[in-house]
């Protein structure tokens, strides 16, 4: 069986500075990812492709970032019994309220996994990418744990370091 | 060439007491109408098919009725060009809102003519539809014309019957 | 009969760079605009002469681009029976959504068509009043699907030009 | 010169309920009221023609009552520089919020004096008409000066009522 | 008797450029104005003194600017039955909606005459104020006539060079 | 030195059965209260007198409860340096989303101490007094421990409960 | 290695006839559930121990429900790399609002997968546990085939009986 | 006994600009405070012992201060019956609305003083606490009354240099 891997879909290019965050947690945590602009609207039958492609040939979980009227995550997941997630990007007037609702209130029988409005949640977005895909693959769960390590001990440097300013 | 219709689609059938509004409109006015239950996320297949189709079959406008992450209009209009109306449906504890934003923050590309939430919104989603359709139907048009004529005189009467009232 | 035009309205000459997105679009699809700064509430009577006399001249579909407590929309449909499609403009401290529930929030009988707050908005009222001329005139339905073909060929190059930027 | 009144417009008869409030409070106070329903959509020119002839005939302030996109004490607004002030009602699947932007959030140049929202904002409109009448009537403001002692004089009798109870 | 003036109160010094519009309406009006920084919180003492000093001394109208939890209005509108006028302002991260609900949800019996939010609701607290003066002084009331015609003279005049613009 | 009690003050006697959660919470951990219906708009007066009397009679913290633009808490909190609680009561249409913002968001220098909106912040009003009373109170710290121990106990009860249902 | 099973926490027994349908959803598919009454904030110890006992057990994938300021799925994501879906729970006069956003908007780090607020989240969080526990058990995948088949199959036999009802 | 002490836990060190204002209003008023950066989700451990390590050595109150989905004051309250301030701060997209609901709407049982979004609450936040010890240390609460009166003279001085301003 090949190997797992995550898709990412966005549905416009200009959302890639804060999808990259999901790329990067990704690639650090050596998780397979490709990463497509396919947009729900506009390039409805190529987005519909892809996902079943994608599905067919391992992927693990999905990734669907969209600002305002997000609909990407929704349709995704209407096409794949796979894990989808949604990140709602803040482009906009609304500064991703509108995203955040479109991505989080779906209806019964087609879930979508939403994480936090923007960079947070992509970059939240990889990491449970990789928790889901860990549940089969003990490395990727050692390597998250040491990860979560990391960061926990950042956060107690940043203490450390902030005693020394305020001293 | 067959005369325009409306068709109008709705995301379940626990909608139709709002939905029935815009009915009710279209069939007071005359207007050809197609009612059908087509989810976005749980039927797409069923729903591009039957967009295409009555696309074809002379359909002049949609209207989609959908509650909560309300993508349907959104698909709708991702699969045609005729004009494609959307109404929120107030389903859910956010009453609406969610569907509001779903359905109005269209990116640029793909429009969607959203109305108010519930049935106030189906009810202009209704005569939305004959108006565009009246452009080319002048007996449309001036049925159109005697309706809103007959509820301002309703609005008039309405303000006789309170003068008597509070007199 | 003469040819169907559309007509946009702007409450403020400060709404100009939003609006224009509207203009563009129906200039590149070779649909005849009139635009005017006409306020609801400064200039109530040149706004009424305005929209009678256009509908009487053949305008097709109004365009109303308002910001705040934006009832332009709202005013222009009262007095006329051609659809009217309202961009709700990001104006004042509220982004935009004051004059997003202001224009899509019409009570029952006077349908207002909204599209999203700002400059997406703008440009897709110029697609949907586009959508609605094309019922009745096949050349420009062409247009707009060849227009659409355009921005989906566009989005699968900017997927082709991602997938060489991140290799 | 007449006795100055307030006119109180409803967009729909089925405020009135809500707006009795405000009626009740201007009887009590003898000041002189007339009540109408008129839509600022669905009867704009029985509304224009009410607004000024009641401007004319001496009417001091006036009282907008409406829901939803809530346009009518704008469109009063517009039409005189007597003094309109706004009650949103809470109707509908929002409650009033969209009642609420719609009509405080007027761009300068024509002020609306913005309630509460609905039975409570009402009741507050019938005071602040009385009291902006009761500048040159000082029979009246000596009737606020003791209706608003009757009131403190009521929440410090429950306030005795409350001891009793809870003792 | 001496002549009627308008009280501006602002909460904060910060406050100042967004309630220069309401002094600036004012001053063009010829209406006298004292402009004071009092905090319902910090100098409520103060504050109380000055009011019922004003009130005395023959204030016509009060205007209450303040920002968050904006209660400088609620506050003296709880000491005088003069009309007191509440402008939200937009301080802080919440953009004004939290002194916007803060000043015009106020309870039953105690009236707030809220604007908008910001600087365009200072410059119709202006207006406000004078409209409840001119009700007693038909020369203001000619001014502001002659002000409402030129700012629809600066519309129409914007409207004629858009014209020029886009040809 | 008198013992320290919690003042407990309600804008409205219909507020008394969400208030009636902080009264209870107090009586069970046995700290004296004082309960008064006191209306920071409608008797100004006498909610200073009170406040100031009840500082200089040992109160050792206020409970202020009040819906829609809730100036109560703020109003007290101008009057004393003794911590003053803020329950925003959900009356009206807006549940309580009024309150809350016009509670929570004091300016800088007069604190709030801002809970949850209703029942559920009037039992956290009692608790948060009865923890600060506390911390001069060895016993009632006794008590507060061990009334959470009891929520805990109810919680693990409950728990214990549903695995039988469940079975 | 033992089963696989999804861990379904409420911070409330008063949640459960919302939870009740992502225990409906997986027993229906045939996937091992655990269910607890467990308070982030009242039983936190109790918490940190099932949590961590339960992920050495064999969870898969942890459901945390909670309303208000909803923190559950926050803490329980703080203590495993397991997958953890949050739902919101629709309590307290914000209808679910507040734990939407307090589920959602995790920092960068701690993802928690969000579904919808109230009895549509609580069944797609069922869902979505199950899709997550698919990837390594082909025969739940084909169960989910299935019952997603059944899903449509039932969409399109409603819309079925609708035409007959219409006509 | 130990002096009573201040600790202020911050969730992230990006906070501090705006933590900072809580720290002066405690250091001017010669409160003693510890400033501890810890995470409630990427440092559980280390928060739990910090806490009650702190408790037990004479903190009198904690103040908590976190963005987004601002857990750590909950958490804290938890595990203490110390009183408990949150500040909920405007980090990401949504200015810190997110922050508020996830600090304020503290389920009954476990209370959090919620303050003003971002710097304003800060500084509240450090005026709470102080004014919470103050209640067992009268030369801090003598303090306390001299800062006040600073503020309001403050004030007043700047409503003087205002008249010159506008004179």
């Amino acid at each position: 069986m090949s190997k797992p891997f995550v898709a990412i879909l966005m549905g416009s290019d200009s959302d890639l500075p804060k999808v990259q965050a999901a790329i990067d947690v990704l690639k650090k945590l050596n998780v397979g990812v490709e990463v497509r602009v396919h947009s729900a609207h506009r390039t409805p039958d190529a987005t519909h492709e892809y996902v079943k492609g994608a599905d067919q040939r391992g992927c693990a979980a999905f990734i669907a970032c969209a600002g305002m009227a997000a609909h990407l995550a929704g349709v995704v997941a209407s096409l794949t019994i796979k894990p989808v997630i949604g990140v709602p990007i803040d482009a906009g007037p609304l500064n991703g309220m509108d995203a955040l609702l479109s991505t989080a209130q779906m209806p019964g029988g087609i879930p979508v996994a939403t994480v936090a409005i923007g960079k947070a949640g992509a970059k939240n977005a990889g990491y449970l990418a990789a928790q889901i895909i860990a549940l089969q693959d003990p490395d990727l769960a050692e390597r998250l744990r040491g990860d979560r390590k990391a960061n926990a001990d950042e956060v107690l440097a940043k203490n450390e370091a902030l005693q020394e300013t305020l001293a």
